[in-house]
C-alpha cells in the first residue's frame, strides 16, 4: 500500500493559480488538469508524490498540498459513463461500416508490443471485458470473435459474453481461416498499422490474399473514434538511471552502437522497444506497471545523436541535463516526419521486424528508405550486464534475499496454525521488501497459489479466488521486485507446516525432481556460441525420465532495473539463436504441476561467467562459461528427497545454502539469523 | 576384395553376337559395349556378376564367359588421354568465352546432391584434382579458386595445384564476396542450374545482384564440353527390394503418400533423392558406392501413379514385376517434358527446396506450376522404420556384431605385437563381415586411425597414410556394413595392447567422459515432439564439465539397406526442428579428438520407441520415447575409468555388455565367446 498522503481540501483553480505562479512554475491550473488526466493513467507506484517533479522542483509545501488535493478529486471523480458491450460492439461496427470495412481486428498489444499496456491502449479490454494477457478480437458485421491461449479458455468464458462473442483458440484457430470464412469474397478486412508488426502484417497480408481478402492499413483507429472515455497516454516521470547503476554513460553507448551501425552502412536505427531506449539513454519512467520504462520511441543515428520522442512533459527537470545536447527530446507527433527525415537519399534503415510495427516500416519505405531488417541493436548489449550492472543486481539480490527470508521465517510460524490466506501472505512479503532501500516496486503481480491454485501456472490471487493455505499443503510463491540498482524474480515452494503423510511421498518426489533439473542447469558448463535451448532438456531430464514435464519456458532473460522479461536469450524449447554471453541474466525455473492439486517451481536467478582460471578443470582446451546463481533464498528442505538426489546434487544444495546463510547473516535480526541457520543446515 | 572370375580370352564380337542371339537376349555386341561403359561407370560391389542380368536371366555359361571376358577387356583399356590440369583451366575459360560469361562455379555435388557422386559427375576432381566430398571451384578469366572447409585444408594443397588456384575457407570466405571482387560490374557469372538447388541460387542471385553481378543458368555444363573423356553415367542393376525387408508394399507406400498429397491440393510430388524413390519403389542399385541407390528422379502423383526416369537399360527383368503398371519408367531426357504435363493447368506441384535443383523448378515454374515449397515426401516415412525394418536391422546388427567380435578376439590377439596396421586391420575387418549372409558391402569407407590419425575425423587409410598401431596408443575404428535387411554402423575405440602408463590416466578421463555422454544420449526419455537437436547437449555435457568437447554432429539418421546418413532427424548443435518418432534410427556418436595424439569416439546405433508399459515410471502423466541400442559390440573395459561413472552409468555398461554376449554368443565359436564373455564381464 502507498504510504499515507495529506488529505487537504482542494480550494478551486484559482487559489491555484496564484500558488502556481507564486512558485514561478509557468503552469496555469488548465495544464496542471490536462497533466493529472496523464498522470492518472500511470500506476501510483511506491511514491504517490513522484509526479509533483513534473510541475516544478523545490515547490512550496502550500503548493505541493493543493497539487495533492487536486489530484485526489480528478481520481476520485466517477469515469465517463460508458455504453453496455453490446453498444460498444455496435458502435464499432458503424464506425466500421463508415470506413468501408468488412472486419477489424483489436489486439491486445499497443504500438511498442510490450507485455505491459497503459489504459489508453487497452482497447481488447474496452470492446469485450477481456483482461488476460494475451488474445485479440475479430469483427466482422456479423459475427465476433475473441481469441485466447489455453491459459484463458475459463476466464474468457466469465469475462466475455457469450451472446456478442464466439471463443476460439490463439494457437489452434488460425485467425485468417475464421477471416476468410467470416468474410466474402474480395471482402476489406481493417487493421491498426501501429499496433501490429510488419512480421505479422506480411503473413496475415499473404495468407488473407489467397483466400482473395484485402487487408487494409487504416488511418486511424476506428475503436478509438468511437471510445469516448478513452484515457490520455500515461505522464509518469522520466528521470536518469544513475550512472553508478548504469556503469557506463548514455554517450558511451550510443557511441559504441552508433560506430557499429556505421561499419555496416547504416544510416539509423529506429527503437520501438521503451526498454531499450531507457537502457541507451539512462533514464527510467514509471507509464506502466512493474517496469520503470517511459513509453517512447527513438532514432540513433550513425553519428551517435539520438531523436526520442515523448510527451516532453514526462521530463523531470534533471533529466533535461541527464540527456545532453546530442539527445533531442520530441513529441510523438514529429516521429513520422522525423522517419521521412532519415529515410531522405534511400537512406538504410535498420528496424527490427519481430517489434517494429507495420506503420514505421511502411512510413519508411514510402519515403525511400532501404530498410534492413535485423534485429535491435539495443538488445545484446543491455541484455549482457555490465561490471557495475553486476555488482547492482548482487546487491539488490542480497537485500532481496534478506527481506524473503525475514518473509519466511514468519511464514514458518504462522502458516502451521492454518489461518494464512494468499493475499495475506502477498502482503506480508511486499511489506518485508518495502523495509529495503532502494525498493521501487514489484517486478511483476505476485504469484502465490495455494494448493491447487499453485498448479494455475499464471495465477494471481484476487478476493474472489483468495485461497487459504491448508496445513500439509504446497503453496507455490513467485514473486520479484524492482530496485533502482537491480530487478529480482525468485519462486520457493513451500510447505505449510508438515506435509499430508498420503501426498507426501508424491510431492517429495516431484520436488526432487524439479530440483535436480534446477541443479543440473545451475551447474552446466558450455563453450562460448551455446544458447539456451541447447541447455533446456537439462531441467527437464529428471522429470521426463518419470513421464513427466512442464509447459512453461525453463528461463527468461531479466534486465537492470528493467524488464523482468527481457530477450532476447531465453532457456526453452523453442529454438533460439542467441548464444549466452558472460552478464547475461536468466531465471532457472522448472517445475511440475498437478492440476487440481498443488504446483511447484524453483527458481533462481543465475548468471553467466567464464569459469574462473582457478576453478578451470586440468586439461580444459575450450574456454567454457558457467552460471552463478544471484538470489540468496533458502530452498525448502523439508520437501527435498535426499535419496533421489546423487551425492554431487545434495553437495550443491549444501553449499548453496551455507553461501546464502553467510551473505544474509548480517542483515538478519538474531531470531530471523537463527532460522536462517536451521533452514540451511546440511541436508 | 571381389571374389576370382574365371578370366577367360574375349573371342572377338562375331562370337559374342553368335551366343546372344543364340541366348535370345536381342542384344548386339554394340549394345553390350555400350551397357559396359555404364557398368565399369558404376561400382563393382561384391557380386563383379550382378551385372550380367541386364543382359540377360539365366544365360548360357559360354556367353557368360564372354560377357565377362569383354568387361575385362573394356576395364583393361587406358582411359582416354586427359590434357594436364591447366590445359583444362585454358579450355574450360574458352568455353566460358564462347557463352559469353565472365565466371563459373563448379560444384562437387551432381543433380541429386547426393553424399557419393558417380565418377561422371566428379567434374570438380577432374578439373582441379580435389577428391574430398565437399567443396567447389570459381572460375574467371584471370582468377581461379578452391573453397574447402577445415577438413580439407592440408588436402586441398596437396592436390590442387597452387600456380593455378587460390585456396578459400567454405565457410569463412564467402563465395559472393570473392566473385564479386574478381568479376566487374555488370559481369555475367555461370551456373549449371542442374547441380544447384533452387535455395542456393534464389541467395546466391540476391547476393550477386547486390554486387551488379548477373547470375546466369547455363543450357548446358561448359565443362562437360570440354571434358573429352568424361564417363558416361552408371548403370548398375535395379533389383527389387524384398518385401518381407521392406515391410510395406509399395502401392501401399504410394497410396499412403498420395492421399496425403490429395488432401493438401497438390497434384504431384517431384521425387529427386534417389533413396527417396528406391523406399517408395522398394527398389535397390548400386549406381554409387557404399549406398544402394538406382539415381532416378520420380514424379508422383495425387492419383498414386508415379512416372520413374532412369535408363531402362538398368531395370533387372523381375524388377519390372515388381514396379507394376501404376509405375511408367521413362528415360531422364523425358523427365522435362513430364515436369511440363504435371504444371499443366496451374497444378500445385511439391518440391523440396533444400533438395531440388534449379532447373527442376525453373521447368515447372515456366510450365505454369504453383510450386508448393516443403520437404521430400518421402523423408519422414523412410525414417520411421515399420515393424519388418526393425526386425530386419536387429538381424543384421546380430550378424555385425558376432563378425566385429571375431575381429575384435583376433584383434586382441594381434595388436599387442605391434605389427599391425591401418590397412591390414581394414582388411581383417571386411573378411569377418564377408562371412555374414546377406553382407552387401560396406556402408561407407572404414576409418581406422591408429594414433595421432584417430584425431583425423574423417580420416581415411590409403597405403600412403597407412600407419602401424604402436602397443599403448589408441586405435580408433568407425565402420559398417550393407546387408539386405539393415545398414550398420559402429565405432569402438581400443587400447593397443596395455595403454602407455605416461598417457593412460588422460586418455581413460577423456574416453570416460565420452562414454558418460554416450550412456546419457542412450538412456534419455523424452516426450513426444522432442528434436534430436534438444537433445544433443546431453552427449557433450560430460565434456564440457571439463572445458572439451567435438566439433562434429552427435547423431545422423540411418536408412534400411539405403544410405548411412539419412534425414531429417539428426542429434546435433545445430537446430532441427523434427520431432523424434518411434522407429527412427539414429547414431549415438559422442567424441574426442586430441591432434596430433589420438581419437576417440564411442558409437552405437539407437532406435527411437515407445517406453514399454512395464517399464513406465509408476505416476508417468504423458507418454515419453526412449532409444533401444541396435549395436551389439562390446566397450574396450581396459579403457573405461570406473570411478568417473556414477554407479548407475557402470550399471549401463554391466547390462549393455550382458546383453552383447547373450545375444552374440549363439553366433559365435567356443573360443571367441570365451574372449566375449572376458570382454563383456561386469566393471
Amino acid at each position: 500500500m502507498p504510504s499515507a498522503i495529506p488529505s487537504a481540501a482542494y480550494r478551486g483553480d484559482d487559489v491555484l493559480a496564484t500558488l502556481l505562479a507564486e512558485a514561478g512554475t509557468g503552469r496555469s491550473p488548465a495544464d496542471v488538469r490536462a497533466l493529472l488526466a496523464g498522470v492518472l493513467a500511470a500506476p501510483e507506484g511506491e511514491d504517490p508524490a513522484a509526479w509533483l517533479v513534473l510541475v516544478g522542483e523545490a515547490l512550496p509545501p502550500a503548493l505541493t498540498e493543493q497539487l495533492q488535493a487536486l489530484k485526489s478529486l480528478l481520481a476520485a471523480e466517477a469515469p465517463a459513463e460508458e455504453p453496455a458491450p453490446a453498444q460498444r460492439l455496435a458502435d464499432l461496427r458503424a464506425a466500421l461500416k463508415r470506413r468501408d470495412l468488412d472486419g477489424f481486428i483489436v489486439p491486445r498489444g499497443d504500438e511498442h508490443q510490450g507485455e505491459y499496456v497503459p489504459p489508453r491502449a487497452q482497447r481488447l479490454g474496452w470492446l469485450t471485458g477481456f483482461t488476460g494477457s494475451a488474445g485479440h478480437a475479430v469483427i466482422t458485421a456479423d459475427h465476433a470473435a475473441v481469441f485466447v491461449d489455453g491459459r484463458y479458455t475459463l476466464q474468457v468464458r466469465a469475462e466475455v459474453p457469450a451472446d456478442l462473442y464466439e471463443y476460439r483458440h490463439l494457437i489452434e484457430d488460425p485467425l485468417t481461416d475464421w477471416i476468410a470464412a467470416a468474410l466474402p469474397d474480395g471482402g476489406r478486412f481493417g487493421f491498426d498499422p501501429w499496433l501490429h508488426t510488419i512480421g505479422w502484417v506480411e503473413k496475415t497480408r499473404a495468407a488473407l490474399e489467397r483466400a482473395g481478402i484485402l487487408l487494409i492499413a487504416c488511418e486511424d483507429n476506428p475503436l478509438d473514434s468511437v471510445w469516448r472515455g478513452q484515457p490520455p497516454a500515461p505522464l509518469a516521470p522520466v528521470v536518469p538511471q544513475d550512472e553508478d547503476f548504469a556503469g557506463e554513460s548514455s554517450a558511451d553507448k550510443r557511441a559504441r552502437l552508433a560506430d557499429e551501425l556505421g561499419q555496416k552502412g547504416i544510416a539509423a536505427a529506429v527503437l520501438t522497444q521503451p526498454d531499450s531506449v531507457a537502457w541507451l539513454l539512462n533514464i527510467r519512467g514509471a507509464d506502466v506497471p512493474c517496469t520503470p520504462l517511459p513509453l517512447s520511441f527513438a532514432i540513433l543515428s550513425a553519428d551517435a545523436s539520438v531523436e526520442l520522442f515523448l510527451d516532453p512533459r514526462k521530463l523531470a527537470p534533471r533529466t533535461h541535463a541527464q540527456l545532453g545536447n546530442q539527445v533531442r527530446v520530441r513529441p510523438v507527433e514529429e516521429f513520422g516526419p522525423a522517419l521521412d527525415a532519415v529515410a531522405r537519399g534511400s537512406a538504410r534503415v535498420l528496424a527490427d521486424p519481430g517489434c517494429t510495427s507495420a506503420w514505421i516500416v511502411d512510413r519508411l519505405l514510402l519515403a525511400g528508405a532501404r530498410v534492413e531488417r535485423d534485429g535491435d541493436p539495443c538488445a545484446l548489449p543491455k541484455a549482457a550486464k555490465n561490471a557495475a550492472e553486476l555488482a547492482g543486481t548482487r546487491a539488490a539480490h542480497l537485500r532481496d534475499g534478506a527481506a524473503i527470508v525475514r518473509f519466511l521465517s514468519w511464514f514458518s510460524q504462522e502458516a502451521p496454525k492454518g489461518t494464512l490466506t494468499e493475499l495475506a501472505v502477498v502482503e506480508r512479503l511486499l511489506a518485508c521488501r518495502r523495509e529495503n532501500e532502494r525498493f521501487r516496486g514489484v517486478s511483476f503481480d505476485t504469484i502465490a497459489g495455494a494448493g491447487p491454485n499453485g498448479a494455475i501456472v499464471h495465477y494471481r490471487a484476487t478476493p474472489e479466488t483468495d485461497r487459504r493455505l491448508e496445513p500439509g499443503s504446497l503453496f507455490l510463491l513467485d514473486s520479484g521486485a524492482q530496485y533502482l540498482d537491480g530487478t529480482t524474480d525468485v519462486t520457493r515452494t513451500l510447505a505449510v507446516g508438515e506435509l499430508d503423510p498420503a501426498l507426501a511421498a508424491e510431492m517429495r518426489d516431484r520436488f526432487t525432481r524439479v530440483l535436480k533439473g534446477h541443479i543440473a542447469l545451475s551447474t552446466a558448463r558450455f563453450p562460448r556460441g551455446t544458447t539456451g535451448s541447447q541447455l533446456d532438456v537439462l531441467a527437464r531430464l529428471p522429470l521426463w525420465q518419470a513421464g513427466l514435464d512442464y509447459d512453461h519456458g525453463t528461463g527468461h532473460g531479466v534486465g537492470s532495473f528493467l524488464s523482468v522479461h527481457e530477450g532476447p536469450q531465453r532457456v526453452s524449447k523453442v529454438g533460439n539463436t542467441v548464444a549466452l554471453q558472460p552478464g547475461m541474466i536468466l531465471s532457472d525455473e522448472p517445475g511440475y504441476y498437478k492440476t487440481g492439486a498443488y504446483g511447484i517451481r524453483i527458481e533462481n536467478l543465475i548468471v553467466v561467467r567464464p569459469v574462473e582460471p582457478e576453478g578451470e578443470p586440468a586439461g580444459a582446451e575450450r574456454p567454457v562459461l558457467e552460471f552463478e546463481p544471484l538470489t540468496l533464498v533458502p530452498i525448502d528442505r523439508s520437501v527435498i528427497e535426499r535419496a533421489l538426489l546423487t551425492d554431487a546434487e545434495a553437495a550443491w544444495v549444501d553449499a548453496y545454502h551455507t553461501r546464502v546463510c553467510e551473505s544474509l547473516s548480517p542483515l538478519l535480526d538474531e531470531a530471523t539469523r537463527r532460522w536462517l541457520e536451521a533452514a540451511t543446515a546440511p541436508l
